[in-house]
């Protein structure tokens, strides 16, 4: 069997929310719409600026704007706030997203000068600003790259101070903000509270189709919506992915402790399992990077050959050094953390 | 009673297509979705590039690629033909939905120097290229703002053979190519022969959630795909936007010609009307601007009166000089032409 046809196969899996076909995601949607609601035109009208004005008030933030997609909204963030300090340049760590996945967006579309702050191998840390003048800072949290690790709490008042040293404004990248909030134990506007403007996700560990929120000033949220129309985000309907991302922060929300909880029991079963790493230790988050031992073919064919002989998908994406990033979601809550341990000491015995 | 209750309270309308419930509108997407279609990933899967290749077949064009937006889509293959001229000038007519409704992207994002073809109150011609050299020249058929109006195929030969003449490029904005093709009585791919690149949308006429397509000779759509990801149109899903064009495409495309005719109709109706006057007369697609004689304020009660005693809704969206735009979908076919004459006879007689 294909890849593919193991995992439509499993019944169960240790990554991510239970697969859902198409029509039952779209059956799910009906669900959670009122018979009074109509759509969205050009993001106005009460389904939209509704929930704008949720996600605002959980972020702590004035205003928000709902955008197809964080690429979208972060570029626009970062522009207005190097538009406002005169400086068009912008400082991120190597393995941010806009770096890695964005195809040089910020300095092809918004002609903005890039400097890297910190290095690639570990986490940026108040240290790294050594840097230029700034326009604007850009702090992801977690660092998903690095395993989605986060400082404690008064290095991240460290780090967030250090930025504001030598930049006019601090973006947060919250992409998997909602995922961070346990690790801390205050709630998400707290942590929002130290950043100029925030994005956050609705798919990732929500588990929505798409979507994005940036929150911020009143006036910086009006002129985003300027530039949304510009990079042709002010779509005529957004509401498939607005009622989606409202019924996932609802169903959701509330379980990311226990998916963190989760990935951390997971991470304490495998502890003593020779071949096999977990980054960080403890996990900071729902997500982790898992180390396993072994060539990368003989791994990717050992799990599939699990996967297809238990009905639980175990993942099979490694890159090099037998690394794979697994993200806890409702799925992962219906495997107990010694069938965890039971799957990758069996991928290991057959890998090596 | 406000407007938007009115028209709520109406069973029929003269325009459009009949409005469905959100929730009704999902049951629709459910229906067309196969049992195994899956999601698409950051534009990849069956479900999106096989609609994909079905557009480009339909267009006659080497290859497509689906967009949230036709202001994403134009910019982008405006930005690659300037780019590999090397020549970083753009013209297109003042009427131009760059021109009146993009908050003046081309500049602000892609630094694209603008000029201005033509006259904002009559149609784009072949002598409109007395423009400096150029990298790209953006033609409208139909033109919205002045109608949907239409060049007669002779014209249109020599309007776009004198843009060649000037430009590296031609990209024609089909927003409503669909609706076009009927007045020529020729198969799309004509049409978008004559061009370059062709993006076509999925509302509009065809009345889909929202969502386009660009397409154009392979290298082209390739680049496009690189610049939609700095964009952030490249989104984790399109799926929802793409079943719904793909159902509305096969639904209406084959309607258009009933769409333009009912459009004919209604102007025939009115021809003797002493106060109505329609453009283009006869119509050249499904839509015309209507003009009626009398004060703004009083058309505008008199139109929401006869909607709501007749519940036929007839529009109440007047510009200066009680201008408004009318479009023909299903819900007008239900309308005979006579009834249509009574229906603006009677607000006419109201408002003056």
């Amino acid at each position: 069997m294909k890849p593919m046809e193991i995992r439509a196969s499993c019944t169960r899996s240790v990554t991510r929310h239970p697969v859902r076909s198409l029509s039952e995601r779209l059956a799910d949607l009906i669900a959670d719409i009122g018979d009074d609601e109509t759509s969205d035109m050009y993001g106005q009208g009460p389904l939209i600026n509704d929930f704008e004005a949720h996600v605002a008030e959980l972020l702590g933030k004035d205003a928000a704007v709902f955008m197809p997609s964080g690429t979208m909204a972060q570029q626009i963030a970062l522009r207005i706030w190097c538009d406002g300090a005169g400086i068009g340049r912008v400082g991120y760590h190597p393995t941010s997203h806009l770096h890695l996945h964005e195809q040089q967006a910020l300095a092809e579309l918004h002609r903005l000068e890039i400097t890297l702050l910190g290095d690639a191998e570990r986490p940026l840390t108040a240290d790294d600003f050594d840097a230029p003048e700034l326009g604007a800072v850009l702090i992801e949290l977690p660092q998903r790259e690095l395993g989605g690790i986060l400082p404690e709490w008064q290095a991240l008042e460290a780090l967030v101070a250090a930025a504001r040293s030598r930049a006019a404004a601090v973006h947060l990248d919250g992409a998997r903000l909602w995922e961070a909030a346990p690790f801390y134990d205050r709630p998400v506007a707290d942590i929002a509270a130290l950043f100029d403007s925030v994005y956050v996700s609705f798919y990732k560990g929500l588990g929505g189709v798409t979507g994005a929120i940036l929150a911020g000033p009143e006036d910086h949220i009006a002129e985003a919506k300027i530039w949304q129309r510009r990079h042709g985000g002010n779509l005529h309907a957004l509401w498939p992915y607005v009622v989606s991302a409202r019924r996932c922060l609802k169903l959701r929300l509330e379980r990311m402790p226990a998916y963190v909880a989760r990935m951390r029991a997971f991470a304490d079963a495998v502890r003593d399992l020779d071949g096999m790493d977990v980054t960080p230790d403890p996990p900071h988050t729902n997500m982790a990077h898992i180390r396993l031992r072994g060539d990368l073919g003989a791994l990717t064919q050992a799990s599939l050959d699990v996967s297809g002989e238990t009905g639980i998908w175990v993942g099979q994406r490694f890159r090099e050094g037998g690394l794979f990033e697994l993200s806890v979601g409702d799925a992962s809550l219906e495997v107990e953390p010694d069938e965890f341990r039971a799957l990758y000491a069996d991928i290991l015995r057959r890998a090596n």
